[in-house]
């Protein structure tokens, strides 16, 4: 396992032979078969750059098999001074995947802690390791012949601890991932474990059934951050509801935005909608039917002819919310009539499509579309077919400002973000996920990783964007690897100050600076006289 | 403003020529009306203590009016080295009122910042400052004419901020406060100011509409903790619904106890009940009606004449459990008869009564008792009533364990609870206050704050039960100033891992320890080398 001098991916200011140590220290730590070098790392770099773009590849990975490993590899690390990249399934794509924010770091990829440790189906709750994919639990629940549904995000390869700690989100009521975890375990730079909540306490009963402890909570300080690793979460789920009721609006007029949304938001505000829902782009589901070419062949924007092609062919609105009701009979029925009363009052011309299904029968063969089956549980890969919109191999990034949950909040985003993104070629579709105060506008800037000209605007336009719409008041809650730092950068209020107050815990907490540095712009540094601290 | 050597009560450590000195220097920080000596603080003093006993009294008292004068305040205590205590309103009496852990504190009182800042009807939000009391909120609301309720707890006196950092509950959907918070500012031990969230951002749109930024979340590091002083924070209110149904379950048996629980657990999980429920037991009622003599003369604990009695003139249960329905009429209708239905089946022989107001029907007037209003969001000081319970003066500290949401875990704690707290002399009625998967079993031991033989048998028994429970797996949520160390000792996973890291934060972002020492058992310490950071 030598590593040779010429093009070696080494760990930032290792010397070859050091590193070599290092591997061999790892190795001990978690056996040879888990240790891979950085000719064996390559489903480790960001698979949605372009291939020859290597500022982000590893050095090695290690995959540890347990808590007492990821202590070791830890205590490696400190020892070598080597960054150390944590990943759970690795499956962020549209933000880098499992590469590391450093180029020479060692991954960290959790997949061998992969249980699903227990499922508590009284108190609606199951407790997993970060390689626990929504797959995996969902085919756990069902092994069990468990009532209960996990919320889970549009793609099911993913982790479940890994999405939620990086602030994901899914569909079903629970859908804000961060606010229905409950307790963690977690290994510090220090090598030692904690627990968090009322797993503080030895033996404590509600440890994942109650989110705060006696004192400060810090789980959240060990989300979209380089403070821990995380190696255990409770994770709320929902019992199955009697009655199961996916809904579509389908609007047909881009202008139709603002009262999308406004139309919901009491909805969701009153408790008539209870799970997340996503107001979809025309242009997106055309991505799923055939690449653009086969839409309209030529560059420039999508001209009116193909929306209203795709429009015709698909059957759907250049705006399509869905959202799901859940419950008894009689509350759905109600709750489904207000549902279409606000949108044929709010949204004049909107089609509303509704479907009722009893819980027990949701299963892969009842529910066939996308919608109907995120919102219910049922984890799949369906929107990987978007891919083949540019043809070649199909990588995106995502840009992911948050709003409050006002139309004209949406309007000023879509209408900052749609130029930018059509002058450099390529195609705006936001994907605007809602909570009951705000959205993520998610907007996927898909392109061919192997044209490094169009992977490159896509790159350009996302810089480009983040200073654009955080001088007009709007942040990224989440962010691509390349472009952490300018996203952190934005968040400016006070000279910075919460940038200092986590350099501030940064130090505290991993003095030297071992745990994925750079992360969410987060960076290891000398103690700053100027600093609090 | 001299200070008198003898019976001064001074910071510790700090002459009382030095105290001087500081004193001066906090009243240039915030006028001379707003700085209190030692002899003027006795209303900062734990009403609830016996009041002979001094060791959480203040040195003196300072009133900021605004937060450059809070930065100022700390400024002040740097120089000197003066432990500050924090409070907003100062009314969490149960638990010390605004006394701080450490007698010779500054007490820094917030209730000269005092502006409702911010009401966003669309957005269903409030951002108060911490001398907002409930009471004030509600009335703001009022005032605006606005349409949206706010979750509020037994007692209106309290501070919105102050209830929220401590993680105190309200009734309403939301009222789990400490989650439905968004958005705050904080004076930093630096005298640094932080925004959290998207406040992080200088003009982010969304600062109090979603809850998370870029980076992990600070905002639960401020909260039952001394990290720093909390300025202003948002709060989420919900709609005025088209209808309210406040329900009652009165059970007739001690032994309904398991039963209740296992059955109102299911209707919060599935979302048919979205309030905070609460179930009160015969005695805690009965202390409301009139004092304990007049119920039954004598020691020892109450006879079961005496609940056969109460029962009977209060035609009330043993338990009794409040909830509430908000929502359309005819989901209202359907959700209440679900409820009936289960609490026949699940409890036989309960008396179930509920009532159906039109949402905009909802005030003082319509609303007669306790349970109705609170879980309308009429603020009001009913409870205050048993404070009569003993005689004399009274007072109360609560002890308050949290469990999983079973039957068979409230049944244990009762078991443990009941007869330490009878063996002392005193009455036992936990107010269980319920979340889906989690329950509050708030304990008030009541006595005559003038019978210092009372008061020490109450602190005693406290003590006691600390362990008891601990050892049983059963942490409290919350305590008195006098028994933190003792409750955070509790949480000895990893050979207390919890309390070292915060040791850890601690001295990362207050290194002259001056803000709160001693709250939920953190203290300031000199550097440990064996601990990270």
């Amino acid at each position: 396992m030598s590593i040779s001098e010429d093009d070696a991916v080494l760990p930032p200011g290792l010397s070859a032979g050091d590193f070599s140590k290092a591997l061999r220290a790892f190795t001990s730590a978690v056996g040879e078969d888990a240790v891979l070098t950085a000719e064996q790392s390559a489903e480790f770099r960001d698979p949605y750059s372009f291939p020859g773009w290597d500022s982000h590849w590893p050095s090695a990975v290690v995959q540890p098999s347990s808590v007492e490993e990821v202590q070791a590899v830890v205590a490696v690390a400190r020892q070598f001074k080597i960054p150390l990249w944590t990943t759970s399934m690795g499956k962020n794509n549209a933000y880098g995947g499992p590469a590391p924010r450093v180029r020479g770091s060692v991954v960290v990829s959790m997949r061998r802690l992969n249980r699903v440790l227990q499922v508590n189906e009284d108190l609606a709750y199951a407790v997993v390791e970060p390689g626990v994919s929504f797959f995996d639990l969902c085919a756990e629940l069902g092994r069990r012949g468990s009532s209960l549904w996990a919320s889970i995000p549009d793609l099911g390869w993913g982790s479940v601890v890994g999405n939620t700690l990086d602030h994901g989100v899914g569909y079903l009521p629970g859908g804000n991932h961060a606010d229905s975890m409950c307790g963690m375990e977690v290994v510090l730079a220090s090598g030692e474990v904690l627990r968090t909540g009322m797993g503080a306490m030895a033996g404590n009963r509600a440890w994942h059934a109650h989110r705060r402890g006696f004192g400060p909570s810090v789980d959240s300080l060990f989300m979209q951050s380089n403070f821990g690793i995380v190696t255990k979460m409770g994770k709320w789920l929902t019992p199955r509801p009697e009655v199961y009721a996916p809904v579509e609006v389908r609007a047909r007029h881009e202008s139709d935005l603002e009262a999308l949304i406004d139309t919901v938001r009491p909805l969701l505000l009153d408790g008539t909608v209870t799970n997340v829902p996503l107001l979809g782009a025309l242009t997106g589901a055309a991505s799923m039917r055939k690449p653009r070419a086969q839409w309209h062949d030529g560059p420039g924007p999508l001209p009116p002819e193909f929306y209203e092609a795709a429009r015709a062919e698909l059957g759907l609105g250049f705006w399509n919310l869905r959202l799901a009701l859940y419950g008894p009979d009689a509350v759905v029925d109600v709750q489904l009539a207000r549902v279409r009363e606000a949108f044929e009052r709010g949204v004049p011309g909107a089609e509303i499509v509704a479907r009722k299904l009893d819980g027990a029968d949701v299963n892969e063969q009842t529910l066939t579309t996308h919608p109907e089956r995120v919102q219910a549980g049922i984890p799949g890969l369906l929107l990987l077919d978007s891919l083949q919109w540019w043809g070649g191999i199909g990588g995106h990034l995502d840009f992911s400002p948050v709003g409050p949950l006002q139309g004209h909040h949406a309007r000023r985003l879509v209408n900052l973000i749609r130029p930018v993104v059509e002058q450099a070629g390529l195609d705006f579709w936001p994907g605007t996920i809602m909570t009951p105060r705000s959205f993520f506008m998610v907007s996927p800037l898909l392109y061919d990783t192997t044209n490094e000209a169009q992977v490159k605007a896509a790159y350009d336009v996302y810089r480009r964007l983040v200073r654009l719409i955080g001088e007009a008041g709007y942040g990224l809650y989440r962010g691509h690897i390349d472009f952490m730092d300018d996203i952190a950068a934005q968040y400016d209020w006070g000279d910075h100050a919460m940038l200092r107050l986590y350099g501030t815990l940064k130090r505290a907490l991993d003095p030297d600076g071992i745990l994925s540095p750079g992360k969410q712009g987060i960076w290891p540094a000398e103690p700053d006289p100027a600093q609090p601290g």
